[in-house]
């Protein structure tokens, strides 16, 4: 059973493990309310995953610690679990699908885990990790649906009343469920007035439609840039915690994640992942009722593969008119690419890139495509540099 | 004169007004250091400008305060006192060269301000604002040569020994010098035996040469992605105190610049600018003796373009092999971009962008060549990829 005890327990236990993340104002994040950010994307490991799996192995007993513990994730629970096992002195095995990202092995080796690299997805690692379980007598870690790993996420609740008594509603990202089921068991408790929203990725609703539906529901497929929440199926714990104290599970898209993501990089100096900025743009695009609230957005985690990273800042810069890619049907003779370049560079523009084409399929035998990606002001400056163009006689396509 | 007492003042005059910036543990900046960073990136406006330029104002005298304040800056000095001004109700006048970037033009503006766009570079709207200052009776305020202005970023000084009594030596950015005058008086005057180092960009190195020199000098040219400390010259003041105060100034370079945003990024979860990252720069690449000691970082601000970072990251990403442009040479003939797309693809390496060209200059008039940009994970992946390729018969042309 959860009780406020144990999330008391766990936050003295965790006391000189994790960090108390900062609570830093975010006043831009939507005008008709006061927002801030309960920075876990700042936590030891980049996310809040390591409270749970550190509290849940501080409670085992000598004889499991003796034996070690093992876990299935390619993310943050890995990294939780890896740190954590280091910090109480006993062995963890994480095992992964052996397509997962180097980063994420690496880092998981980092804080002191063995790695075993299953051949196959996530399932494949899963059953692997159960069979060694049994083989072994290792203690299985459960990534969210454990009475002790969801009063180690409870913590980050306590924290949040205690950085800021006045608030008014949370917004919590929604995987598997262990982080809103402790937080939200935890402000519940102490002050029931609190409202506590829950908030999914549309590709991976698991918890929207199992409390939609009055029970556990398993999704076929899912599909989502927030891979820290791209769960299939809500916990047995989770499902019931969320059913009675949550107020509102609500859900946003990839694009509306991303342009969180861009706010946080330039508006908060903050990276954070997919998961992690959920509840972020849900206060940004208004999906829950915060108007005139004092809201604290959880950032749940800030590892994100640079790679991604750099996609979802090239696209946010496409999306709000500060890069533009122009293809430009042209005549075949000289001079046509320094007319273009000189209009540009009148306007201001910058160019990044030139592709010049002759005669393929889709220009005419003597034309060419120009296609020239340049840096823009916004989307004034982006729609002046076309309408020059065009006014000298281009003709633009798309 | 600058005193103890004035930074003390400071620091109970900025209690509502500035964040006490959180000091985060950075355990894989230096393995053979302790290293913490403070987070003057997360401070309100993006930067400790604020703290200065709001001390300043508040100190003016109420003829001062109503006639109103005047600066020149198209950066955080521009944000800082358009905050502070607003906070104390009172007007500012920002004047900016032309060219400034409408996203600092927009901060700026956001924050309250009044902003004059003057034709030209800086040096132009530095005189403009001077003549105004004139003709108005407006207030100028420096970004670092005043006392009020060092002793309010001395402020940083008191919460870092607040935050980490145990310190041994701080980093600090080095422009024209206001924020490392504060900090290292106030700490210097606490605990003497605290190492206080600077850091400027190699190319804006104007107080590493004007203390070789004894004397202050100024640079015919500055050149440096760390904008925030691209300055020609010291002031009187700041000059003075580094003289006295500040133990060695060191330099960076702007790929070692860009390696630090990039280890901010990827390891800490953080956005910083240039200027700002220059002292991580110099703790990464032990450019100061840090070996054994607890050493603070201090990131001065955040606020980088964002095109800028996605040109940092890009980089960062081809250097340490997490992005590959490869050109190979074909023969004109059906079937060669199948054979080299299946050895990328069975090697897991992922295509992000393809440029095929027949008959250009370089080649052999029956051949062309493809260019393959694609993500790798890492040094090793992305030379195996080549090897393979090689092996099959194709060439690869640099």
């Amino acid at each position: 059973m959860l009780t406020l005890d144990k999330i008391y327990h766990a936050n003295f236990v965790l006391k000189n493990v994790v960090r108390k993340t900062d609570l830093i104002p975010a006043p831009k994040i939507n005008p008709e309310c006061d927002v801030y950010l309960k920075t876990e994307n700042l936590q030891v490991t980049g996310s809040f995953k390591v409270r749970g799996a550190y509290y849940k192995i501080s409670q085992l007993s000598a004889e499991e610690k003796a034996k070690g513990v093992i876990a299935c994730s390619a993310g943050n629970h890995a990294q939780g679990v890896a740190l954590a096992a280091a910090r109480n002195g006993i062995k963890s095995l994480i095992c992964l699908p052996d397509g997962a990202p180097i980063s994420k092995v690496e880092a998981t080796k980092s804080y002191g885990a063995d790695v075993c690299l299953v051949e196959g997805v996530y399932d494949d690692a899963y059953n692997k990790a159960l069979e060694l379980k049994e083989e072994k007598g290792y203690t299985f870690i459960h990534p969210f649906d454990d009475e002790n790993v969801i009063a180690g996420q409870g913590t980050i609740g306590l924290e949040i009343l205690d950085q800021l008594p006045e608030i008014d509603a949370v917004i919590v990202p929604v995987g598997g469920g262990g982080l809103i089921s402790g937080v939200a068991f935890a402000l519940k408790s102490l002050k029931p007035e609190i409202k506590v929203y829950g908030v999914q990725a549309s590709g991976a609703a698991s918890m929207v439609t199992s409390l939609e539906h009055g029970k556990i529901e398993c999704l076929d497929s899912v599909a989502t840039i927030a891979d820290g929440i791209k769960v299939k199926e809500p916990g047995t714990n989770t499902f019931d915690i969320c059913s009675k104290y949550v107020d509102k599970i609500v859900t946003v898209t990839d694009d509306e994640i991303s342009s969180a993501i861009l706010f946080l990089i330039e508006q908060q100096k903050l990276i954070s992942e997919g998961a992690g900025a959920v509840s972020v743009a849900a206060a940004m695009f208004n999906k829950v009722p915060v108007k005139g609230k004092k809201v604290v957005c959880l950032v749940s985690g800030g590892n994100i593969d640079v790679t991604i990273l750099s996609r979802v800042i090239k696209r946010g810069l496409l999306k709000s008119g500060r890069t533009d890619s122009i293809n430009i049907e042209l005549i075949d003779k000289p001079g046509q690419l320094r007319d273009v370049s000189r209009i540009i560079a009148e306007l201001g523009g910058n160019v990044i890139a030139i592709h010049h084409e002759r005669a393929n399929e889709g220009a005419d035998i003597i034309g060419c495509y120009l296609r020239i990606v340049l840096e823009t002001r916004n989307f004034e400056h982006k729609m002046a540099i076309r309408q020059a163009i065009s006014d000298a006689g281009f003709t633009i396509v798309e």
